[in-house]
């Protein structure tokens, strides 16, 4: 169950210490200019380097295998490779038996038998959405002129994110944040009223992206204090635009012309320098542990462009259904 | 695009004010116990009557047309029908021309081009989750003994429910609030890593539901101002069950078998009886209306079984789908 | 598993003895002219009635329930209601200990663990071809002004149906026959090189249909016995026009913009007034019977228009994709 | 639209002189046997080599990129890569301007505004077909122990599939044929009544092989010239075995039990030796030709490895399915 979309289709594929990892975007339109180098800065933004995240640099250079001829789209399916390089497996042989508290060590064990690759969580890691940072610069090709920008609005509970990220070098304590993202220049219309409503799709694509624990739109959490005369945008104008923007972009399910957002909650990094305790299968009992591996003290740094992908994905699917109605 | 699911299949139809309202559920399993009174109970939590509801009263009887015999399911699909008799749609000649702020008026005009049934909303009414609940029932039962709970936890910002009522009768100004949700005695393992993760088949359910701007799994918004040493919980037994339940019952996307909850934002219903603005197609300039037409003060009264019924669907497509994994 | 189309969806339920049958449409646009009248001819075809079908007289009126606002098509799921009245039921007690060779009665015994509604082949009945009418005339405005016409090629195993039809009279026994269908005016490049050839969603379809046993396109069969060189047809002009059609209007599983042509083999009925012997549940032994019931000497007489609609709702749907790409 | 499969799904990718062809199979179950060496044998029957097939010999090696771990499948996505190494793009140059007749080369440039990759067919290339044969090894896996065999058993005619080849290197001319497929040991139940009936998803796969023209379940069309009496197949034993096989294993689209076995048309070969007519787009007339490139004068021969895979990937699905209900 590794597929999304109706229209603009992807697959991902691949664990964190095989071969690679990988995208196949089908249903993109022919005749699309895209290039290694398009990737190259969303990529970029999702690597690690920065304070407070992993030291595991992969050099995470795209590979078209398919899907692209000339400089263009070719209409048949694209197909991204990330061969994986900097792979230190050892680190997670203590995974077996200690599975990691926060992490899917211990559902994964279990819902696969045992089978699954649990080195560095396998087809579960975060190294996964490499596949999805791809995947959204195609999509965000398609939305064009349409805008996406996703950036870290809080960390650790706070605006002053630099600040929050010492105090976590300080504490050697992971922390999470909250990614705020707008998108410009959507047509009204896209969504349904029920299944497909714009929220549904974004935030099934959102809650695909690990770590993120909730979302809301527009006002979101806060409309709940307001009251309706307070909350309810007027409409001023033939296009629809409207005098506040407490919906976030989308009535009923579809978008309604003005600006969408939406905000959303991501954890703590699971992997916390901090000692732990966990079940431990040999000893069948519960034991304290140290993480080992490569790993953010604030992976919410790099979740902004992973978000923006999740979101233009969804969106992109969309504005081509759109296209038939 | 008006069905959910993979094995468990939902397809909802109808309008508000045409002949009726109904659901074909696919991908049941035979042999399950399946009556007319089973139904009732959850479509009498959804029905208006408490104050700050509306005054509408339809008798609500599902007629079930197919897919059970002998009283019991036979594995073929099973649609439900519920008649439309209490329908006034008078009171919505307006709405062609003046669009009601908060509801999707306007957008629904556009996006169909005009053709759209605008009369209660049409199809995009809250009327059409009757056709959502009676699914739920069925999910419900599948799922069993695994028990699906959601209750108000928050109205108009507070927890004295009754008082935040009162409130709004007496400042005539509909109101919001939190549904929280829980689900207990779910087996580990449903649920997949990326996209049909549980918080993404969950969510993309909830947002089916009208009003709904937001969702968190576990302490979700709260967690972004925790350390990870905190948020973490820890793994006690072989089963997998935790010290703690930050989480809301999942890791990487996956049940843990620990208690799963979420916390939903309901907005105040669009539907206020304060004076509002909006565009006046006729007169082509911004004008002040009242709405007209029967509502809720506090739709969210009326939304817990909704979303218990949202949550069952998501959740029992997951869980036959596990039956084979 | 009663749905099919990716953006044109149709869902299908209902029993033959049930209290109705019935197809929900959805994906399709808004605006288009729609009403009770428009699906009279198409059903009337479907209708028994001539020498060597069934004496069942149903009104088969159809019950437009959504999707429909004063005559045009709202862009909302379209559900359409068949009543069930002229129904014999006690004609079926017999079934379920003695399956009719030919029909479903035993597999569906074993499938649904005996939960099947059994009466006159419950869901699995012929008269579920009624909804597939239904959505073909519906399929039909979408395709418009393409034409798809289907027509008894052959019966009993020669042209002069007549002939056929009154000699199975004579020997009492029931026929098959060969229906071939034809689209003209399909636009170039409906379909798609593997998995969504026009080949496999029209086959697809067609396998839908109770008693089809075998299609070929183009000249099928046939071109196994031809060399290359007589079969590829050359290409005269800018627009694709073929010298020849051996192909059936379809290259590489993309139409050409030629007359698209299939033929289909529908067995003979199953339900034969000749003496046949089947296993006995109850004496456990195999015992000679005769089935009981109003049934079609030669139900092919009664499948062309079926065979219509299935080709005409694979084909809208292709064609709805075609507009985004 | 490269996907197939409702929980075992198989999507493909690459084109004939891209960088690679391959295949991700989502939804197999964990711990599942697998290794390269498994792929070897059906993949050396879809290679050329013998009379009357092409001489481009690729190495064909399969690279498993993920979803298998020590040995055994994880229940992650599997993908596999097929490199394109012998590739002599050059021939194909004049591909742009005089397609080739029976091929898709004119709808292809025709449906993808000029953007397709021309090269040797692109994605449309019989060489996807690896990536089908790929999938169809690890869907026998899921199947064991029941058996899928695909035999050709006729070419250019004649069952004498020897004499058939040497009259067409003769005659310089390419031949077709047909394909017989036997699927024994499957259980009673797969497939439904409508929709995914055993035939529509068999067929829907069989006609994403290319050069496929026609299928017919079980005496197909031979059915159409026989009475009921002779062609309903009398149930013998409280297991479902049949005194005759005439509905080839599937009664109302589910499996019976007996053996399920159909046949395919497979067209000769369009790429022919002798000389044809097409199109030219730059004298804008009609002008002769010859098609150059490496070619099978007999494609039938490397089919029936690819029809036993095609069946057996709509077969694992609907056995996967049949363990939940």
């Amino acid at each position: 169950m590794n597929t999304f979309g109706t229209l603009f289709r992807i697959s991902i594929f691949g664990e964190s210490h095989g071969k690679a990892v990988g995208v196949t975007i089908d249903g993109c339109p022919a005749g699309i200019d895209m290039d290694v180098n398009d990737f190259l800065a969303d990529l970029e933004r999702r690597k690690p380097g920065a304070a407070g995240t992993t030291p595991r640099l992969e050099e995470d250079a795209p590979n078209i295998i398919s899907g692209v001829f000339k400089g263009k789209t070719t209409g048949s399916p694209i197909t991204i490779l990330f061969e994986n390089k900097n792979v230190q497996s050892a680190d997670y042989d203590a995974i077996k038996g200690t599975p990691r508290p926060g992490h899917a060590d211990f559902v994964l064990h279990k819902k696969f038998n045992g089978f699954n690759d649990y080195r560095g969580g396998g087809h579960s890691s975060g190294r996964l959405t490499l596949a999805i940072v791809a995947a959204g610069v195609v999509a965000k090709k398609i939305l064009s002129p349409v805008e996406v920008n996703a950036t870290l609005a809080e960390a650790g509970g706070t605006t002053d994110i630099e600040a929050a990220i010492a105090k976590a070098l300080v504490q050697q304590d992971s922390i999470g944040g909250i990614v705020s993202c707008s998108v410009k220049g959507l047509p009204l219309g896209l969504g349904e009223p029920f299944f497909n409503s714009a929220e549904s799709l974004i935030s099934h694509m959102i809650f695909s992206v690990p770590a993120i624990k909730g979302i809301e739109f527009g006002n979101g959490f806060t409309a709940t204090k307001m009251y309706g005369s307070e909350h309810n945008d007027a409409i001023l104008d033939e296009k629809g635009t409207t005098k506040t923007n407490n919906a976030g972009g989308i009535n009923g399910g579809i978008t309604n012309g003005n600006e969408l957002f939406f905000r959303v909650a991501v954890k703590p990094t699971s992997s916390t320098p901090q000692l732990q305790h966990t079940w431990n299968e040999a000893s069948q009992k519960v034991e304290s542990f140290k993480v080992k591996g490569r790993h953010d003290l604030c992976i919410a740094l790099r979740v902004p462009v992973v978000v923006e992908a999740a979101a233009a994905i969804a969106l992109a699917d969309l504005l081509l259904i759109s296209k038939v109605y």
